[in-house]
């Protein structure tokens, strides 16, 4: 194979910085416009030719293709939302400064998921530039992914046809300390609910105690009977219908290592909840369901200590699926066993929903993308199931394609927390990655390519 | 006797609305000198010798006096700081705006406890101007009622000479929906704790959830080994050393009315918490301690569905005392009870304390209150025990004199909530009532007084 053209890194760094500059929140909807525009107009100064779509009152997506009449046809899946910046204080760099340094680029967004979608448009540029584009190329760039891709599916539905591919390439892929890409095959799912009580009509003095329902100890209690100190799901059917790993998934599961003591240090703890080891923490990563709580509030949340029984008590919950369990049914789960346990009055209110899925390692696209992480990084990692959550499980079934899970968010980026910052090197290998896969997807003998 | 001096309304309600405009917030700080200052100045404008007092770092306690050489005195004591206003969206009228209108002060404070404090600055304004002031009057007026009194032991005990006295009035007193003023003998004690638990060193994406301590279920579960949904304590040793009504005790809690059907509407609730009648609700008030969660946080508060797991979670706690109970050593009960049921990990930090008690109903000076209220309101009630908290058992002890609660609190006046208000014409009569007392115990004869 000729040796495959330069990337221009000084190009890539500005488009992110661009795009990291213009805040895009989700959660609150701002900037969500502006980014979209944005992020067409850095596809098309690239030789990419794009537009917004749209689908009901959605945040737009951003659709881009070369069409390059080949056979074959990669999608590129993005994000050009990000998680809100909060807490503010604790950032060293502003959030939305895009300031370059150390070799970094620093910015909410920076690699989750600006970055990736910057490495993924300059490696396209230079296939294309060099006239070595191997295969068509389409990107879809969503304004809702961090607030649980609603919407979504119905972009998919609406434009099955013309997002239509081979291959997915998903928003983001981790690389390890030892800067080795794991290529990912599966994420799990999602159903995020507000869980709500109420108790008297406003705040009232706190010596009505004795007399008055508190809806903080209501919601509380509530809590307490779905999970354990330790965060453990204590509903009884709540794996019912969950696949459980075949002897080939979890046979990979055991050769990816995990490299606990820089993950505990990385996320500034001394033990795992249980008390797990390196096989243990791997193993729940990928099979444990679990209910999070991001958020509880009731009462008086300021300074001092103001004495009030609350009237209201809210918390949100995002309870993260494996395949085989589907959102809506586990939300009726969760809403019956809170009716059974004598919480009734508790109010349940669906945010939004995701299944999780997981790819086939033999698939001839899933494999592309294994030689080309190999040839970009030296070598690779298998994941077979990320705990993250994405829309990866319409984007399958719909288009009929695997999704993979490719690129070079280093896993102690902090994503979605203070100081999130995108390494530059990184950014590099990842458009030298997605070069391989572009180079050699599309001219793979077909028979060849989807023999295992 | 005499007919009574009549007071002036209008300099009554125009020192209230100063006052009022006046924030003076202890749980922030927010305005305490100025309004300390303030309150020195009217008491002075009005023929009261004032200065400030200081013991320490905290809020300056406001001394007033007139010394008529009388055999007896009479120590009032209210407190210039109120409750924050938030939510400040609520508020009809601004809370710091003192706005008159339709017979009432609105604002933060315009009851509890600014409108008390102005009743009985005009009661002794107009006995003193007429000639008739029948003992001798103080004023101690704190700074950090709101904030649990933090401090005022200290003054007590600094100055308990120059605050001698032979009975106290207390900050407060309730009238009821007929207009009827509750003359109370007692107050709970109060234990404020805030507990916390702490997980990740920052807040990190909740895919982690199966492998990483949440703070948050570490702190549901740690209060749900506290109380049940109900908010009931269920610590085993909680009651121990509590003081059991006596007979008389009782007799008296049971003749005392509560209008259950009142007092659920304003509160917005349409059953108790365990669905007690009147008299179960009555004595609950009276007899049960509680655990009210006054405020709880973690996570993310805010707008959208943010996908973290949190770094700490936090939870502020008023117990609610019965007599005999103290605080530090419920404190100790409690820290127990957390280790033994496995949180030894939460923490707890005391943030103050106070222990309940109750007044003899036979004393003299409760007798010459009691025959006061008869006289301003045309007629009484009694209750031994109020759910609120003050320092009253500080006052008892180390002054050694009986506290006893007589004003023009009207029982739906929002103290503590948004809209609080005072009604004028029952400001008017707690001033009345008030000069009933000052007009008439110190000229008692000693023995016939003492006489029970």
């Amino acid at each position: 194979m000729a040796p495959n053209p330069q990337i221009n890194t000084k190009r890539m760094v500005a488009a992110l910085t661009r795009m990291v500059r213009q805040p895009s929140v989700s959660a609150t909807g701002q900037g969500i416009p502006e980014c979209a525009a944005l992020t067409r107009d850095i596809l098309e100064e690239n030789g990419i030719g794009a537009r917004l779509l749209s689908a009901g009152d959605v945040a737009p997506l951003v659709y881009g293709e070369i069409d390059m009449g080949r056979p074959r046809t990669v999608l590129f899946y993005n994000h050009y939302d990000v998680q809100p910046a909060e807490p503010l204080d604790l950032w060293e760099h502003p959030p939305f400064g895009g300031v370059v340094s150390d070799g970094k680029v620093y910015g909410r967004g920076a690699t989750d998921d600006k970055g990736e979608l910057a490495a993924r448009i300059e490696a396209v540029r230079t296939l294309a530039d060099a006239g070595k584009l191997g295969c068509n190329v389409k990107f879809a760039v969503e304004g809702n992914e961090e607030n649980g891709s609603v919407g979504m599916s119905r972009y998919l539905n609406k434009y099955k046809g013309l997002l239509g591919c081979d291959g997915i390439v998903w928003e983001f892929g981790y690389v390890n300390d030892a800067d080795v890409p794991i290529v990912g095959l599966g994420m799990k799912g999602m159903l995020y609910a507000t869980l709500g009580a109420r108790g008297p009509g406003r705040d009232i003095h706190s010596g009505m105690a004795p007399i008055v329902q508190s809806p903080a100890w209501r919601l509380v209690s509530a809590l307490a009977s779905l999970a354990g100190p330790d965060g453990r799901i204590k509903i009884p059917d709540w794996y019912e219908g969950a696949q459980p790993l075949t002897p080939r998934e979890r046979e990979m599961l055991e050769a990816m290592p995990l490299d606990a003591d820089s993950l505990k240090k990385d996320m500034g703890i001394t033990e795992f909840v249980l008390g797990q080891d390196e096989a243990g923490a791997r193993q729940d990563l990928a099979e444990v369901a679990t209910c999070n709580i991001a958020g509880i509030w009731s009462g008086h949340t300021g300074e001092g200590t103001k004495t009030v029984l609350p009237s209201v008590a809210t918390a949100k919950l995002d309870l993260r699926l494996v395949p085989g369990m589907d959102p809506q049914a586990q939300a009726g789960r969760l809403r019956r066993h809170l009716d059974k346990s004598g919480f009734a009055d508790v109010s349940m209110q669906v945010e939004h929903g995701q299944r999780g899925i997981r790819a086939s390692p033999s698939h001839p696209f899933v494999r592309a993308v294994i030689r080309a992480a190999d040839a970009a990084f030296g070598s690779h990692l298998l994941n077979i199931m990320y705990p993250e959550t994405g829309p990866i499980w319409q984007f399958s079934t719909i288009l009929g394609a695997p999704c993979v899970l490719v690129g070079g968010s280093h896993v102690h980026s902090r994503m979605h927390s203070p100081n999130e910052f995108a390494r530059i090197d990184l950014l590099e290998k990842t458009a030298r990655a997605i070069i391989h896969v572009l180079g050699t997807f599309g001219t793979d003998s077909p028979q060849e390519a989807d023999s295992v």
